[in-house]
């Protein structure tokens, strides 16, 4: 979803960092969706985890979007799928990029807010320990060190993003455990009922995926020397309880819509969140110009413009 | 050092956690030095980051202690050696145990303060994140996720230690960047001469070698559940300044000793000593029954009694 909403940003828009894009190499396991761009768009099928593959895709853009990865529930039941894909497939792709001569790019790597386990404190500081509780964040957390290792000895020049939870998520509602914050929001815009499964004051970190993607394109853009070592950053977002989403739908889209939402609780879900975070101080990602929307209502906007066509249906 | 005088405080004692030892395999890369033991020590050479190695040197024991590892220096200047010494074979190491049905043994990891990088603040925390300048810091991070995700898991029951600078340490002086810590104290103890390469007001955290063992007794000991989802702590120690060693060594052995002492700064070691952690607060250790000396003066007697047989020669 964030990669084909990158692509359309970057066909969109025909620059990156200010400078026009010659072209752009699109590569996932199944054969990406070509899109319309006022630039060259050639699309590979590859598994980066795979012997020799990384080697034959790195043909020495300037830029690296790594937004692969297996998602946290599948890295969760199938363990060795999660570390073949999510840590193999990224040190396959940092080893083909360190191996070239002259060659040091920037090299953008989607981490997770994921990498933080409980306990921890109500908000997470930019020098809290990253002490994963899953083998997902566990293999964010291993993929950010080896990254800022790879750009301390001058072998690329990465910076790693730790996205808050894409929120509203577009499409059909999925069965990730976080789906229900978007699904509460986008299925009764979209007329339809949605289940709530955990209880209101449950607080949680979102972005639009409109924030999310610009995210990405400013850590294409940011100079690597004003991050110095740390070269991964938590960044900023909307911190709200299930309660202050439903009351920002109420104040965008009226009670009627609000009325879509089914209350059924689910106990082992609501146990789960219990170790999400909650809220983060992002100051390093907000000294260094990562910006996210200011207030759930603005969230919810996002997506019936981006979406629903700048309309309620 | 650590590995022999560990298996040295095995054979003396002849019990682990309170039971009673039946068998003892050593490996390195290579062949280890045999002791004298009041049970079977079986000795293997092997490279555990090559394919296969570990499923055979894996015999089920119920402790399995992994303090092997390229040095800091060495892991920075072959990158590719420290990375498939200390993250391959570690690896490796969890792999051989993970397929293996029914068996679930205490894993002991010898991990580093070099997962520390500035900035940090002059007393580090249990909840600091590990930000590591070194590709060795990086290697024993990486490893400690690993550990921490195999565990959460149930594929073994990890606990790592981040061992201080271990100091005094025995033998000749080595090239070690930390060597002149022990060499200022050691070789004035011989009667010779030591190059001091730092200033006097320098602050380190350091352990004897008899602690450094003591605390990976301890950790093959202690319950897995009073330890929690985070399975990696920081030892305790002794905090100090060079100078602070120095008035240690006059109080225990006299000026004429001290005299040994020759100041030749080194600009790039004082630069690179700038960088290294001070001091921690190692709360969770100590809770857990981890103990170090608690005064430099205690760690200069501890070399005294375990290499000079008691006393100054």
């Amino acid at each position: 979803m964030l990669g084909r909403k990158l692509v359309e940003r970057l066909a969109y828009e025909g620059t990156l960092s200010g400078r026009p894009i010659a072209r752009v190499t699109l590569v996932d396991v199944v054969e990406p969706l070509a899109v319309a761009a006022p630039f060259e768009v050639e699309t590979e099928v590859g598994d980066l985890a795979e012997e020799g593959v990384a080697e034959s895709l790195v043909r020495r853009p300037d830029v690296v979007f790594h937004l692969a990865a297996v998602v946290s529930g599948e890295a969760e039941s199938d363990f060795e799928k999660g570390y073949r894909v999510n840590l193999d497939g990224t040190r396959q792709l940092l080893e083909a990029i360190r191996t070239l001569d002259r060659y040091c790019p920037r090299v953008v790597f989607a981490s997770s807010i994921a990498v933080f386990g409980t306990p921890f404190p109500d908000t997470i500081g930019d020098e809290f320990v990253t002490a994963p509780l899953t083998s997902y964040g566990t293999q964010k957390a291993i993929c950010e060190l080896l990254l800022s290792d790879y750009t301390r000895r001058g072998f690329l020049d990465g910076v790693g993003i730790r996205l808050p939870t894409v929120c509203v998520r577009p499409g059909a509602p999925n069965l990730a455990a976080s789906g229900f914050f978007s699904n509460i929001i986008r299925e009764p815009l979209n007329g339809r009922e949605a289940v709530l499964p955990v209880a209101d004051d449950v607080r949680h970190w979102h972005s639009s995926p409109r924030a999310a993607v610009g995210f990405v394109l400013h850590a294409a853009a940011i100079s690597g020397e004003t991050l110095g070592d740390r070269r991964c950053l938590t960044m900023p977002g909307v911190s709200v309880t299930v309660g202050e989403q439903i009351e920002a739908l109420r104040a965008v889209a009226g009670d009627e819509i609000v009325e879509l939402i089914r209350r059924e609780p689910d106990e082992s879900l609501q146990r789960m969140i219990g170790n999400w975070p909650r809220r983060f101080d992002t100051r390093r990602a907000t000294a260094l110009g990562f910006r996210a929307e200011s207030s759930f209502e603005e969230i919810i906007h996002v997506y019936i413009d981006d979406e629903l066509g700048g309309q309620i249906p």
